[in-house]
């Protein structure tokens, strides 16, 4: 195994029930790049037929994962061990939230894990006393509907920031155009609007032309704009076509 | 509506394919507490039998959810319009990440959108036209398949991390125009760019639409200043003044 997969967390599910939940947690782990699934006591047996279509084609997940007896079994080369919970139930653990557990793995040694309950009840307090801390989502305390895989997806999401994955680049972002092409285009607006009486009455002139110099100074267009804006206003000069 | 209310940011669904996805994309906003669900030409009609039971008890959000006939309507009222892509398609508006979005909504003033496209096809490119910016989840480079509902989840548990921080912003500072305004001035200057050729070659139109498009939504512009350009180009289209 390499460094850099030895570096990225285990995902646990502890006693999954659903095929089409172990095949969708592998689809939420491979978006944000984690490939190392452990399953404890599967419901339904594994290989389970139901997991492989909801992976949507995240099936190396599902290849690699392996199988345990137990959750202690499951974590024991493992150094930090995070359990997801919804409530907290009178532990004496550190509570923290998918953002700080990521934080916190990735500046560990050793391997982490992610620990996930069954579907409907959740991690057992034997399984939760594994673990170093308690991963808790801060949820709408009116509604907290999160199933298995988003609550995969959100520690998966949370770990990938972390790692220099993909970040989205702006190199066609260009850099406003230099002061002098603004002035060109503000100079060139100001030809056209004078012979209108746009900045009559002449009292009011000077304000008039701060007001609209702010307008076309606040978006820092880059050169490519001005260029295009100046062919507005080249056009607007012109007489009209036929 | 209450102030609060008009903090969360809306989630438009752009022509939704499946009733079931519409539910899960409920549920998943409800979960962080946001409530306001609009949809765009949903290809089943609403209300839709299979977004019920799919909302795992978010039934509020679809009750409430409105039909649009486009997405310049469903955005009409929003300042800030985040369309969110896989990929970037030569666009040239800022990309930014579901964090990052986060943090710009919760110093916004006016209200924000997330816009989503069908789930295969994603936004077209005259979606994307409307938004100020580009938000794009990082993801895995050789595996990116987040379906819908899960884009949704990471974009409503980004802004709910800034919902109990928000700070109240600058008083002076005035939001951008609500996107109908900034439509009225584009429209305006269609109108007199169109008999001066300025569109022309024909097969050429679109394209320069779009570009001139692009210019005009990156600053965001308030209501005033919209208000000061719309005098500008009334004062292009009258005769000159002696």
């Amino acid at each position: 195994m390499s460094e850099a997969d030895m570096r990225k967390p285990v995902v646990v599910l502890v006693r999954p029930q659903l095929g089409e939940n172990i095949g969708k947690a592998a689809r939420a782990m491979l978006n944000f790049g984690l490939t190392e699934l452990r399953l404890v006591e599967p419901r339904d047996g594994w290989p389970n037929p139901s997991a492989g279509p909801a992976a949507a084609g995240a099936d190396i997940v599902l290849e690699r994962a392996r199988v345990y007896a137990s959750t202690a079994e499951a974590v024991a080369d493992c150094a930090h061990v995070y359990a997801t919970t919804v409530r907290k139930r009178g532990v004496t653990k550190p509570v923290v939230t998918p953002e700080e557990a990521a934080r916190e793995m990735a500046g560990n040694v050793g391997r982490s894990a992610f620990l996930f309950g069954p579907e409907r009840s959740g991690l057992e307090t034997d399984d939760v006393a594994l673990a170093r801390a308690i991963l808790t989502v801060p949820i709408n305390p009116d509604f907290g509907s999160l199933n298995l895989a988003q609550a995969v997806i959100l520690c998966a999401y949370e770990w990938s920031k972390h790692e220099t994955l993909v970040q989205p680049t702006q190199e066609d972002l260009l850099p406003p155009a230099p002061q002098d092409e603004l002035e060109g285009l503000i100079d060139h607006l100001d030809r056209l609007l004078e012979p209108k009486g746009y900045f009559l009455p002449e009292s009011r002139a000077e304000a008039t032309r701060r007001t609209l110099r702010g307008v076309l100074t606040k978006p820092g267009w880059n050169h490519l704009e001005v260029r295009t804006l100046r062919g507005v206003l080249s056009s607007l000069q012109r007489e009209p076509k036929p």
